[in-house]
């Protein structure tokens, strides 16, 4: 048997039974260190699985930096410093590392954290593993997601997959929301914005990495809970309708598939709903298992049209 | 410019302009957290650069374990928990990630650290990078050794070299002394049962990873001092000098550049040597620069008739 037939969900719960560790299967792994709990993290960006070598290498280097990010935020957490292991070929050339160097340093004093260390080796396709360490009041996990609790995501949805599908068009030229739209993906911002407020009220959080779906399902089954999802309440960026429209697309299947966007998904009380915070209520934690949209069970195969 | 053009420690030099972290260039970076200072390394293991697809997969889980905690124990300290960035190609063997992973655990195991953390993505080829976590009274940088110091170095020098050659040769059958050259190259002990003595004692402590002569110039650059090695102190094994005798080679010439040793090169008074240790005097630190063999400058090409 091999990795494609298990994917990449059936090969780390094989994993976790070698292991033997409960705790594989969250955005961070935490660690008590007398009063402080210590979030670590790693994730990758390879070469044509993640960005193609036309890339700005910059662009690269802000998203190995945000991805990671992204996962200690959503444990609750601030990034404090990261190690770089940096694989790439021989032939690189210079000014590319020192680019994708030059935008991981941006990136680090955006989310105010630096890169302490690393190590370079010889390889065919440049890999990029960050490993991150970051600081949290309480760890936050995927798991503690309770019936009655409202589901909440930051920010707005699909934007990074609409901005993936414009750059791989090619075009000679870009209207003005398209060009957001790119950017979107290949600079994400992690949303350090929400760290405290992850912290202080959330019961279950992850990032959404894989896409809405995907990120509710990982909630709901470590959370032992059903999710339903109200699509009416997506948060749809005007650039994403505008894309929508000219390339006559259903923006509530970017919403729902996208991935990539690095917004925060997480379960609390409604009544800490922080209106200052641009997080909207998407859907409910009910009894039960399994994601549902509008009332249906919804199996991401049913909805990937991509 | 390429990459190959510069090298691996000229990139690292032009990173550390860009980051503008001195820190940079030891076998670990030190955190100090309270009263606690942490240990954080990354290693990489890359198919067809570190190992071949032909080695036994439990093998190369066991040395990417091995390798990121040996940079702990050079800094002083001992590992506690570690994250695993493993890329791999699709049509990958499902056993053979399982085994790995058994290596993996059985070097945890042995190191009484875990693996609490991870990341899977697609890639050509194997690239697995290894973040260690580790924790030390006292951070040992390279850049402490002073004039008038001993250099010691643990265990014997070459076998890992030696056992390479020995798997390259792919022979039918082999001589016990020859397999006990390939399993040091293939299962490398970090050497965890000197962690003490060089949080206790050592001004400056490395790793032999990339070879002796080369580990010893990351002492002498770092530490502004001259280091002097004696050939006939170092440690050769009986086994590397059996092989030397069968396929007419220089054990010297092993010792000094063989690599992938994974023991432990540092310096301290030479009173403070520990006979309950394997450890070996090879040499002198004295005012000046560079690393001298018998009394001759060493340059590494000099040496180098691999």
């Amino acid at each position: 048997m091999k990795i494609e037939d298990v994917g990449e969900f059936g090969l780390i719960e094989r994993i976790k039974r070698i292991l033997g560790e409960e705790t594989i299967g969250d955005d961070t792994a935490p660690l008590k260190l007398g009063e402080t709990t210590l979030l670590l993290t790693t994730d990758a960006l390879n070469e044509g699985v993640h960005f193609l070598s036309s890339f700005p290498p910059e662009a690269v280097g802000w998203k190995a930096v945000s991805v990671n990010v992204s996962d200690i935020v959503a444990s609750g957490g601030l990034p404090e410093v990261l190690l770089v292991s940096l694989n790439l070929p021989p032939k690189t050339e210079l000014s590319y590392v020192e680019r994708l160097y030059e935008g991981m340093k941006r990136a680090c004093k955006f989310y105010n954290c630096r890169i302490v260390g690393g190590n370079i080796a010889k390889l065919e396709r440049i890999s990029i593993s960050l490993f991150a360490l970051g600081k949290t009041e309480r760890f936050v996990p995927r798991s503690g997601a309770k019936p009655g609790e409202t589901l909440f995501v930051s920010g707005t949805l699909g934007d990074s997959r609409a901005g993936l599908e414009l750059l791989l068009m090619k075009k000679e030229s870009y209207e003005p929301f398209e060009l957001a739209l790119i950017e979107r993906h290949l600079r994400p911002t992690a949303r350090i914005d929400y760290a405290r407020h992850v912290s202080k009220y959330a019961s279950a959080s992850t990032d959404v990495s894989d896409g809405l779906l995907s990120d509710a399902l990982h909630i709901s089954e470590r959370s032992s809970v059903r999710i339903n999802i109200n699509t009416k309440n997506l948060p749809i960026s005007r650039e994403l309708q505008l894309f929508c429209k000219k390339y006559k697309k259903d923006p509530v299947e970017y919403a729902l598939l996208g991935g990539e966007d690095y917004q925060l998904l997480f379960t609390h009380k409604r009544e800490n709903w922080n209106p200052y915070l641009d997080m909207t209520p998407i859907g409910e934690v009910e009894e039960g298992k399994g994601v549902f949209v509008d009332g249906k069970p919804a199996s991401e195969e049913g909805w990937r049209h991509f």
